[in-house]
């Protein structure tokens, strides 16, 4: 059967397999002290035009967000994110596991806006009841986000400017980075990006890897001990290596670029495809995900044939459904759907 | 360079990657929801002889044991170890992250002594001053110990036979479990330790696997809403069946028992030799870690030709190393360290 | 100067200053250990018609939200509460300090509606994705509200309705309780507030005493060892009498609904006052918290004359302010106001 | 029955019952902001001869040694103590709770050894495996001990040097303060520990008040944003103008020490008393904590007519027990158990 579920239901980009074939019985150093994992993040710092970037792997998602989050916010710090964010929603409390609230502001088709932002940062600074309150310590943001959304260059801008307004720290979930930035839509690069967050992380577990994501602090600003907190907060993988490995062929030759760019090109005819068949979209998503308007028995009958998640009713006839691409979506699978609608 | 520093230091078998190979490109379910989990977790239950078990795969061994501890205990209670114990010592501080105290007892070569445990259970039970101090919630032990030893049945039978008569559970970190299984000095097997322990871990990291631990809960006692605590906390890989992949390579054809016993066997290689030769060992381990007493200059000669580890200073002039042996280990490599010596 | 900001601005009825003066000098048990404490237990216990409650003192509100709402939730769960909760805004993260995220919902005046709560709860236990979020595990809710608004028992009765189909508890906080109690607007008594909740806090900060509340477990659901995991958090007083003798002396001849009533009766009075002039108030509340609105220049020369505390702006050329009287507010101070006007 | 149980089971000095009933319907300002927690703050400043002192109110022990701890350790830190230190052992893991590590060194009659601190900080500087263990960043000690022992001044100096040698911050638990200062044997005065200890804590609880420990950071190193931490504890008390009236009633008129010395005065006669019948004591405690050794059928004899604690067996027939005398221990009571032995 296909399958539109996620992007991170297969395994990794042949390359990645092979060069770890190679170098299996290589010895390394542990828990990424080893020349593989420098060799990636010169490379990634050379991606970002930031030479004073410093990176560090990490295996999933959901433990960057809670380990970046809570290393870099004070005790009595929040992180202020989307209602929607996925820190916000979909990761079991761990950011509030580890203390600390999430403070959660209107998303816009999953985005939050720079002037509500800074609207919710000045009572702060403003009122005088701070030492009863939360205090917002860092804003997270997601490019893409939950509904596959983008923001421009102007509008990363516009929150990082109210970041600095107010001296807090802004961080980019890149869960899905490599789709962003390939986007037809997007005017924001990785060194925009590397400017304008003052830490973010690129996604390799949904874009070409096995597993892994690579944190880039891009100030100088990375949280003084940061090997011993993750290894308390239980992330240390013994054998860094293999997520050095994996970003380094993710950066070798564009790899991460071309990849990401599948994904983009396979959702672009998914689109086109549903589209002149006449089907609705919840919003227009320039990514590799895209939330399409199903009347409920043709979601019924596409099931039989295709994976895919459910995402809301839209109506009591019509459901919105969730169809993700990825890198290694192949032309033919996008073909065989929409010849079936 | 020869290495004996560690049993982490190389890939995995490469059955493990030919068969990552293999599936790699086929689509699974995501979080350890696959099939190829299912599978693993029954040859483990076969395995321990224990067809209730609970099997749970998680990343790495820090992760394990913050997990297991920290779910398995009441609030207000501690896990007991030896003051040498992993999560005593070398965790970071991993345990008490997650709000709770190591009580430490004495270690003796690395293990804890049922009546010294007893002893420390009783007051606990009789003292009525319990509403200030730590309660014992459980009690952890790891065989191998760090000091590479091992516990005889009558030992474990005794130390889970203290566990029940307080009623807390016996924790077993068998992050280099192979090696104690397959050690000629051992009477432990692994349905013996489903029996006597209540929750125990099998590792992969260090035995055969890129990176893995199988949790076994042995009593039906894994924690309710186990897979949400485990993704708070970080620990939740969203391609669980890579978990899942190795360790049914490893528990098929008796892979993990086979690779062991190498480890095992070109320990004894190495400690002959080196006994041969004169040397003395800090304490006669039966497993793949040798505790080695070397002359200090003999010891920097021995440096350029092969990687080991400081473990402590034995007096004026004498170091004590540690030399570790894997699933890997070749017996040319051995041999060209002894007749170096 | 006249002073309307909070009801927590003054010492303790009279009462209980005396009753310390005699028992000054008394050898006491410690951490309410004492007879004093168990009388007040009683006291309460017959009070809220409920012979099976437990009853445990603790010094103030944020502590008692804390420990009570961390030592009931399991881990992975969150506490429901409204957007304007206490524990949402004014307690400086405190749930989240412990690991638990406080899951919000709309508030209406300050109260959670029975409908919108049932339908955040149902959807918890019909979609399949709770691992990834999380499990709310308790409702909570304040009595009076933050904006001084009272629950109907109608409204009580199906909140708690809605927490029983889904089997979590109903907590409530009760710091200004006895307001809540004494309003001539309300028809939920003490007995009723121990049948529908699961566990409450009666105020003693805000109601009479110096300090302390009084939780009350309605369920025999007290969580096991509770003295130790109050103790952890910092919350066990040495002199726990001194709780026991406040709670004693306020259930006492009715004195805790008495010195209240007075609170209900001056608030009418101010209220009455100012509508008399013409002012129009934010809500209508039925407690001691008025919410009045007032041209700024109003507000800016009664600032000269008595102090309040600002809400929130109203348009352009007007402010909300806030009023509270106390068990313990003036006939004349209220008229000296009302004069002024 | 005489009652030497503890030092805190009675209630205040009535200086201070007698304040309270003056000012009790006078408004305050809530949360510590008022002008006697200001003037008692200046009084203690000039009894610490340190004028930049940071003075901060808490209501208990526990609470203050737990937000102290987590507030100034980075997360990755441990706190060294004794193993008999009161973190150590009877606070019921609430320095875990937080998160961090107790760190246990040897306790000599209760003390820690400077020369023992500094090899135990040493090894973390020079080894090179800092990444997998706990960061000692702070040195707690109590004065007077868990068993009433006191530091010397060179002793308080040599532990002092060594924290400053490893930068890391010294902390002293003064739950009995007053006892320390005013032992017959000590040559340590108040201006001493604001001298050489970065942080410590007034204790009032156990010596006046009815409860309430003055926190004074000594280096301008008072956490930043540290109420709203203290807040997010649950420790802020609302009225907190009953911890300020407390201490600036102990620091009038020198009533602090006048009050400790009876206690002293109290502890010598008890401790005269006792020797001259022949009893043997555990050791040699210089203030109001007395361990005595008992036969058995004298302890049994005893309790009919004294409450103390049981501390220890000591052997067969005998029993270590503790007599504790406070500031209002009458003399007469004393001569009642003397003439009773």
């Amino acid at each position: 059967m296909l399958s539109f579920e996620s992007d991170y239901t297969i395994g990794a980009h042949e390359k990645i397999l092979n060069r770890m074939q190679e170098i299996n019985m290589e010895q390394q150093k542990g828990y990424g002290a080893d020349k593989i994992c420098e060799g990636a993040k010169e490379k990634i710092r050379q991606e970002c035009e930031c030479e004073d970037a410093q990176v560090y792997f990490l295996v999933g998602g959901t433990q960057t967000n809670s380990i970046v989050i809570s290393t870099m916010l004070e005790q009595h710090e929040g992180v202020v994110a989307a209602l929607t964010g996925h820190i916000s929603l979909h990761e079991a409390g761990a950011i509030e596991y580890t203390g600390h609230k999430v403070q959660e502001i209107p998303g816009h088709d999953g985005k939050i806006d720079a002037k509500e932002l800074s609207g919710f940062l000045k009572t702060f600074w403003e009122d005088n009841s701070h030492d009863h309150m939360v205090f917002p310590g860092m804003v997270y943001i997601s490019h893409p986000t939950e509904y596959g959304t983008l923001y421009s260059l102007t509008e990363l801008k516009a929150i990082s400017a109210a970041c600095r307004e107010y001296d807090i720290p802004l961080y980019m979930d890149g869960a899905r980075l490599g789709y962003g930035l390939m986007s037809a839509d997007t005017d924001v690069t990785l060194p925009d990006i590397a400017r304008y967050c003052d830490v973010f992380y690129i996604g390799g577990t949904k874009v070409g890897a096995l597993f892994g994501e690579a944190v880039v602090f891009t100030k100088k600003n990375m949280p003084k001990c940061f090997m011993p907190k993750v290894k308390q907060r239980g992330g240390l993988l013994a054998k860094g290596w293999l997520l050095g490995l994996q970003f380094d062929t993710l950066f070798t030759d564009n790899l991460y670029y071309e990849i990401s760019k599948n994904a983009i090109d396979m959702a672009s005819l998914l689109k086109e495809g549903f589209q002149k068949k006449g089907y609705k979209f919840l919003l227009d998503s320039p990514t590799n995900q895209q939330f399409i308007i199903l009347e409920n028995e043709v979601m019924e009958r596409l099931r039989s044939k295709v994976a895919f998640s459910f995402w809301e009713k839209y109506d009591e006839n019509h459901t919105v459904v969730r169809f993700v691409t990825s890198w290694a979506t192949k032309r033919e699978d996008i073909q065989e759907i929409i010849s079936f609608l």
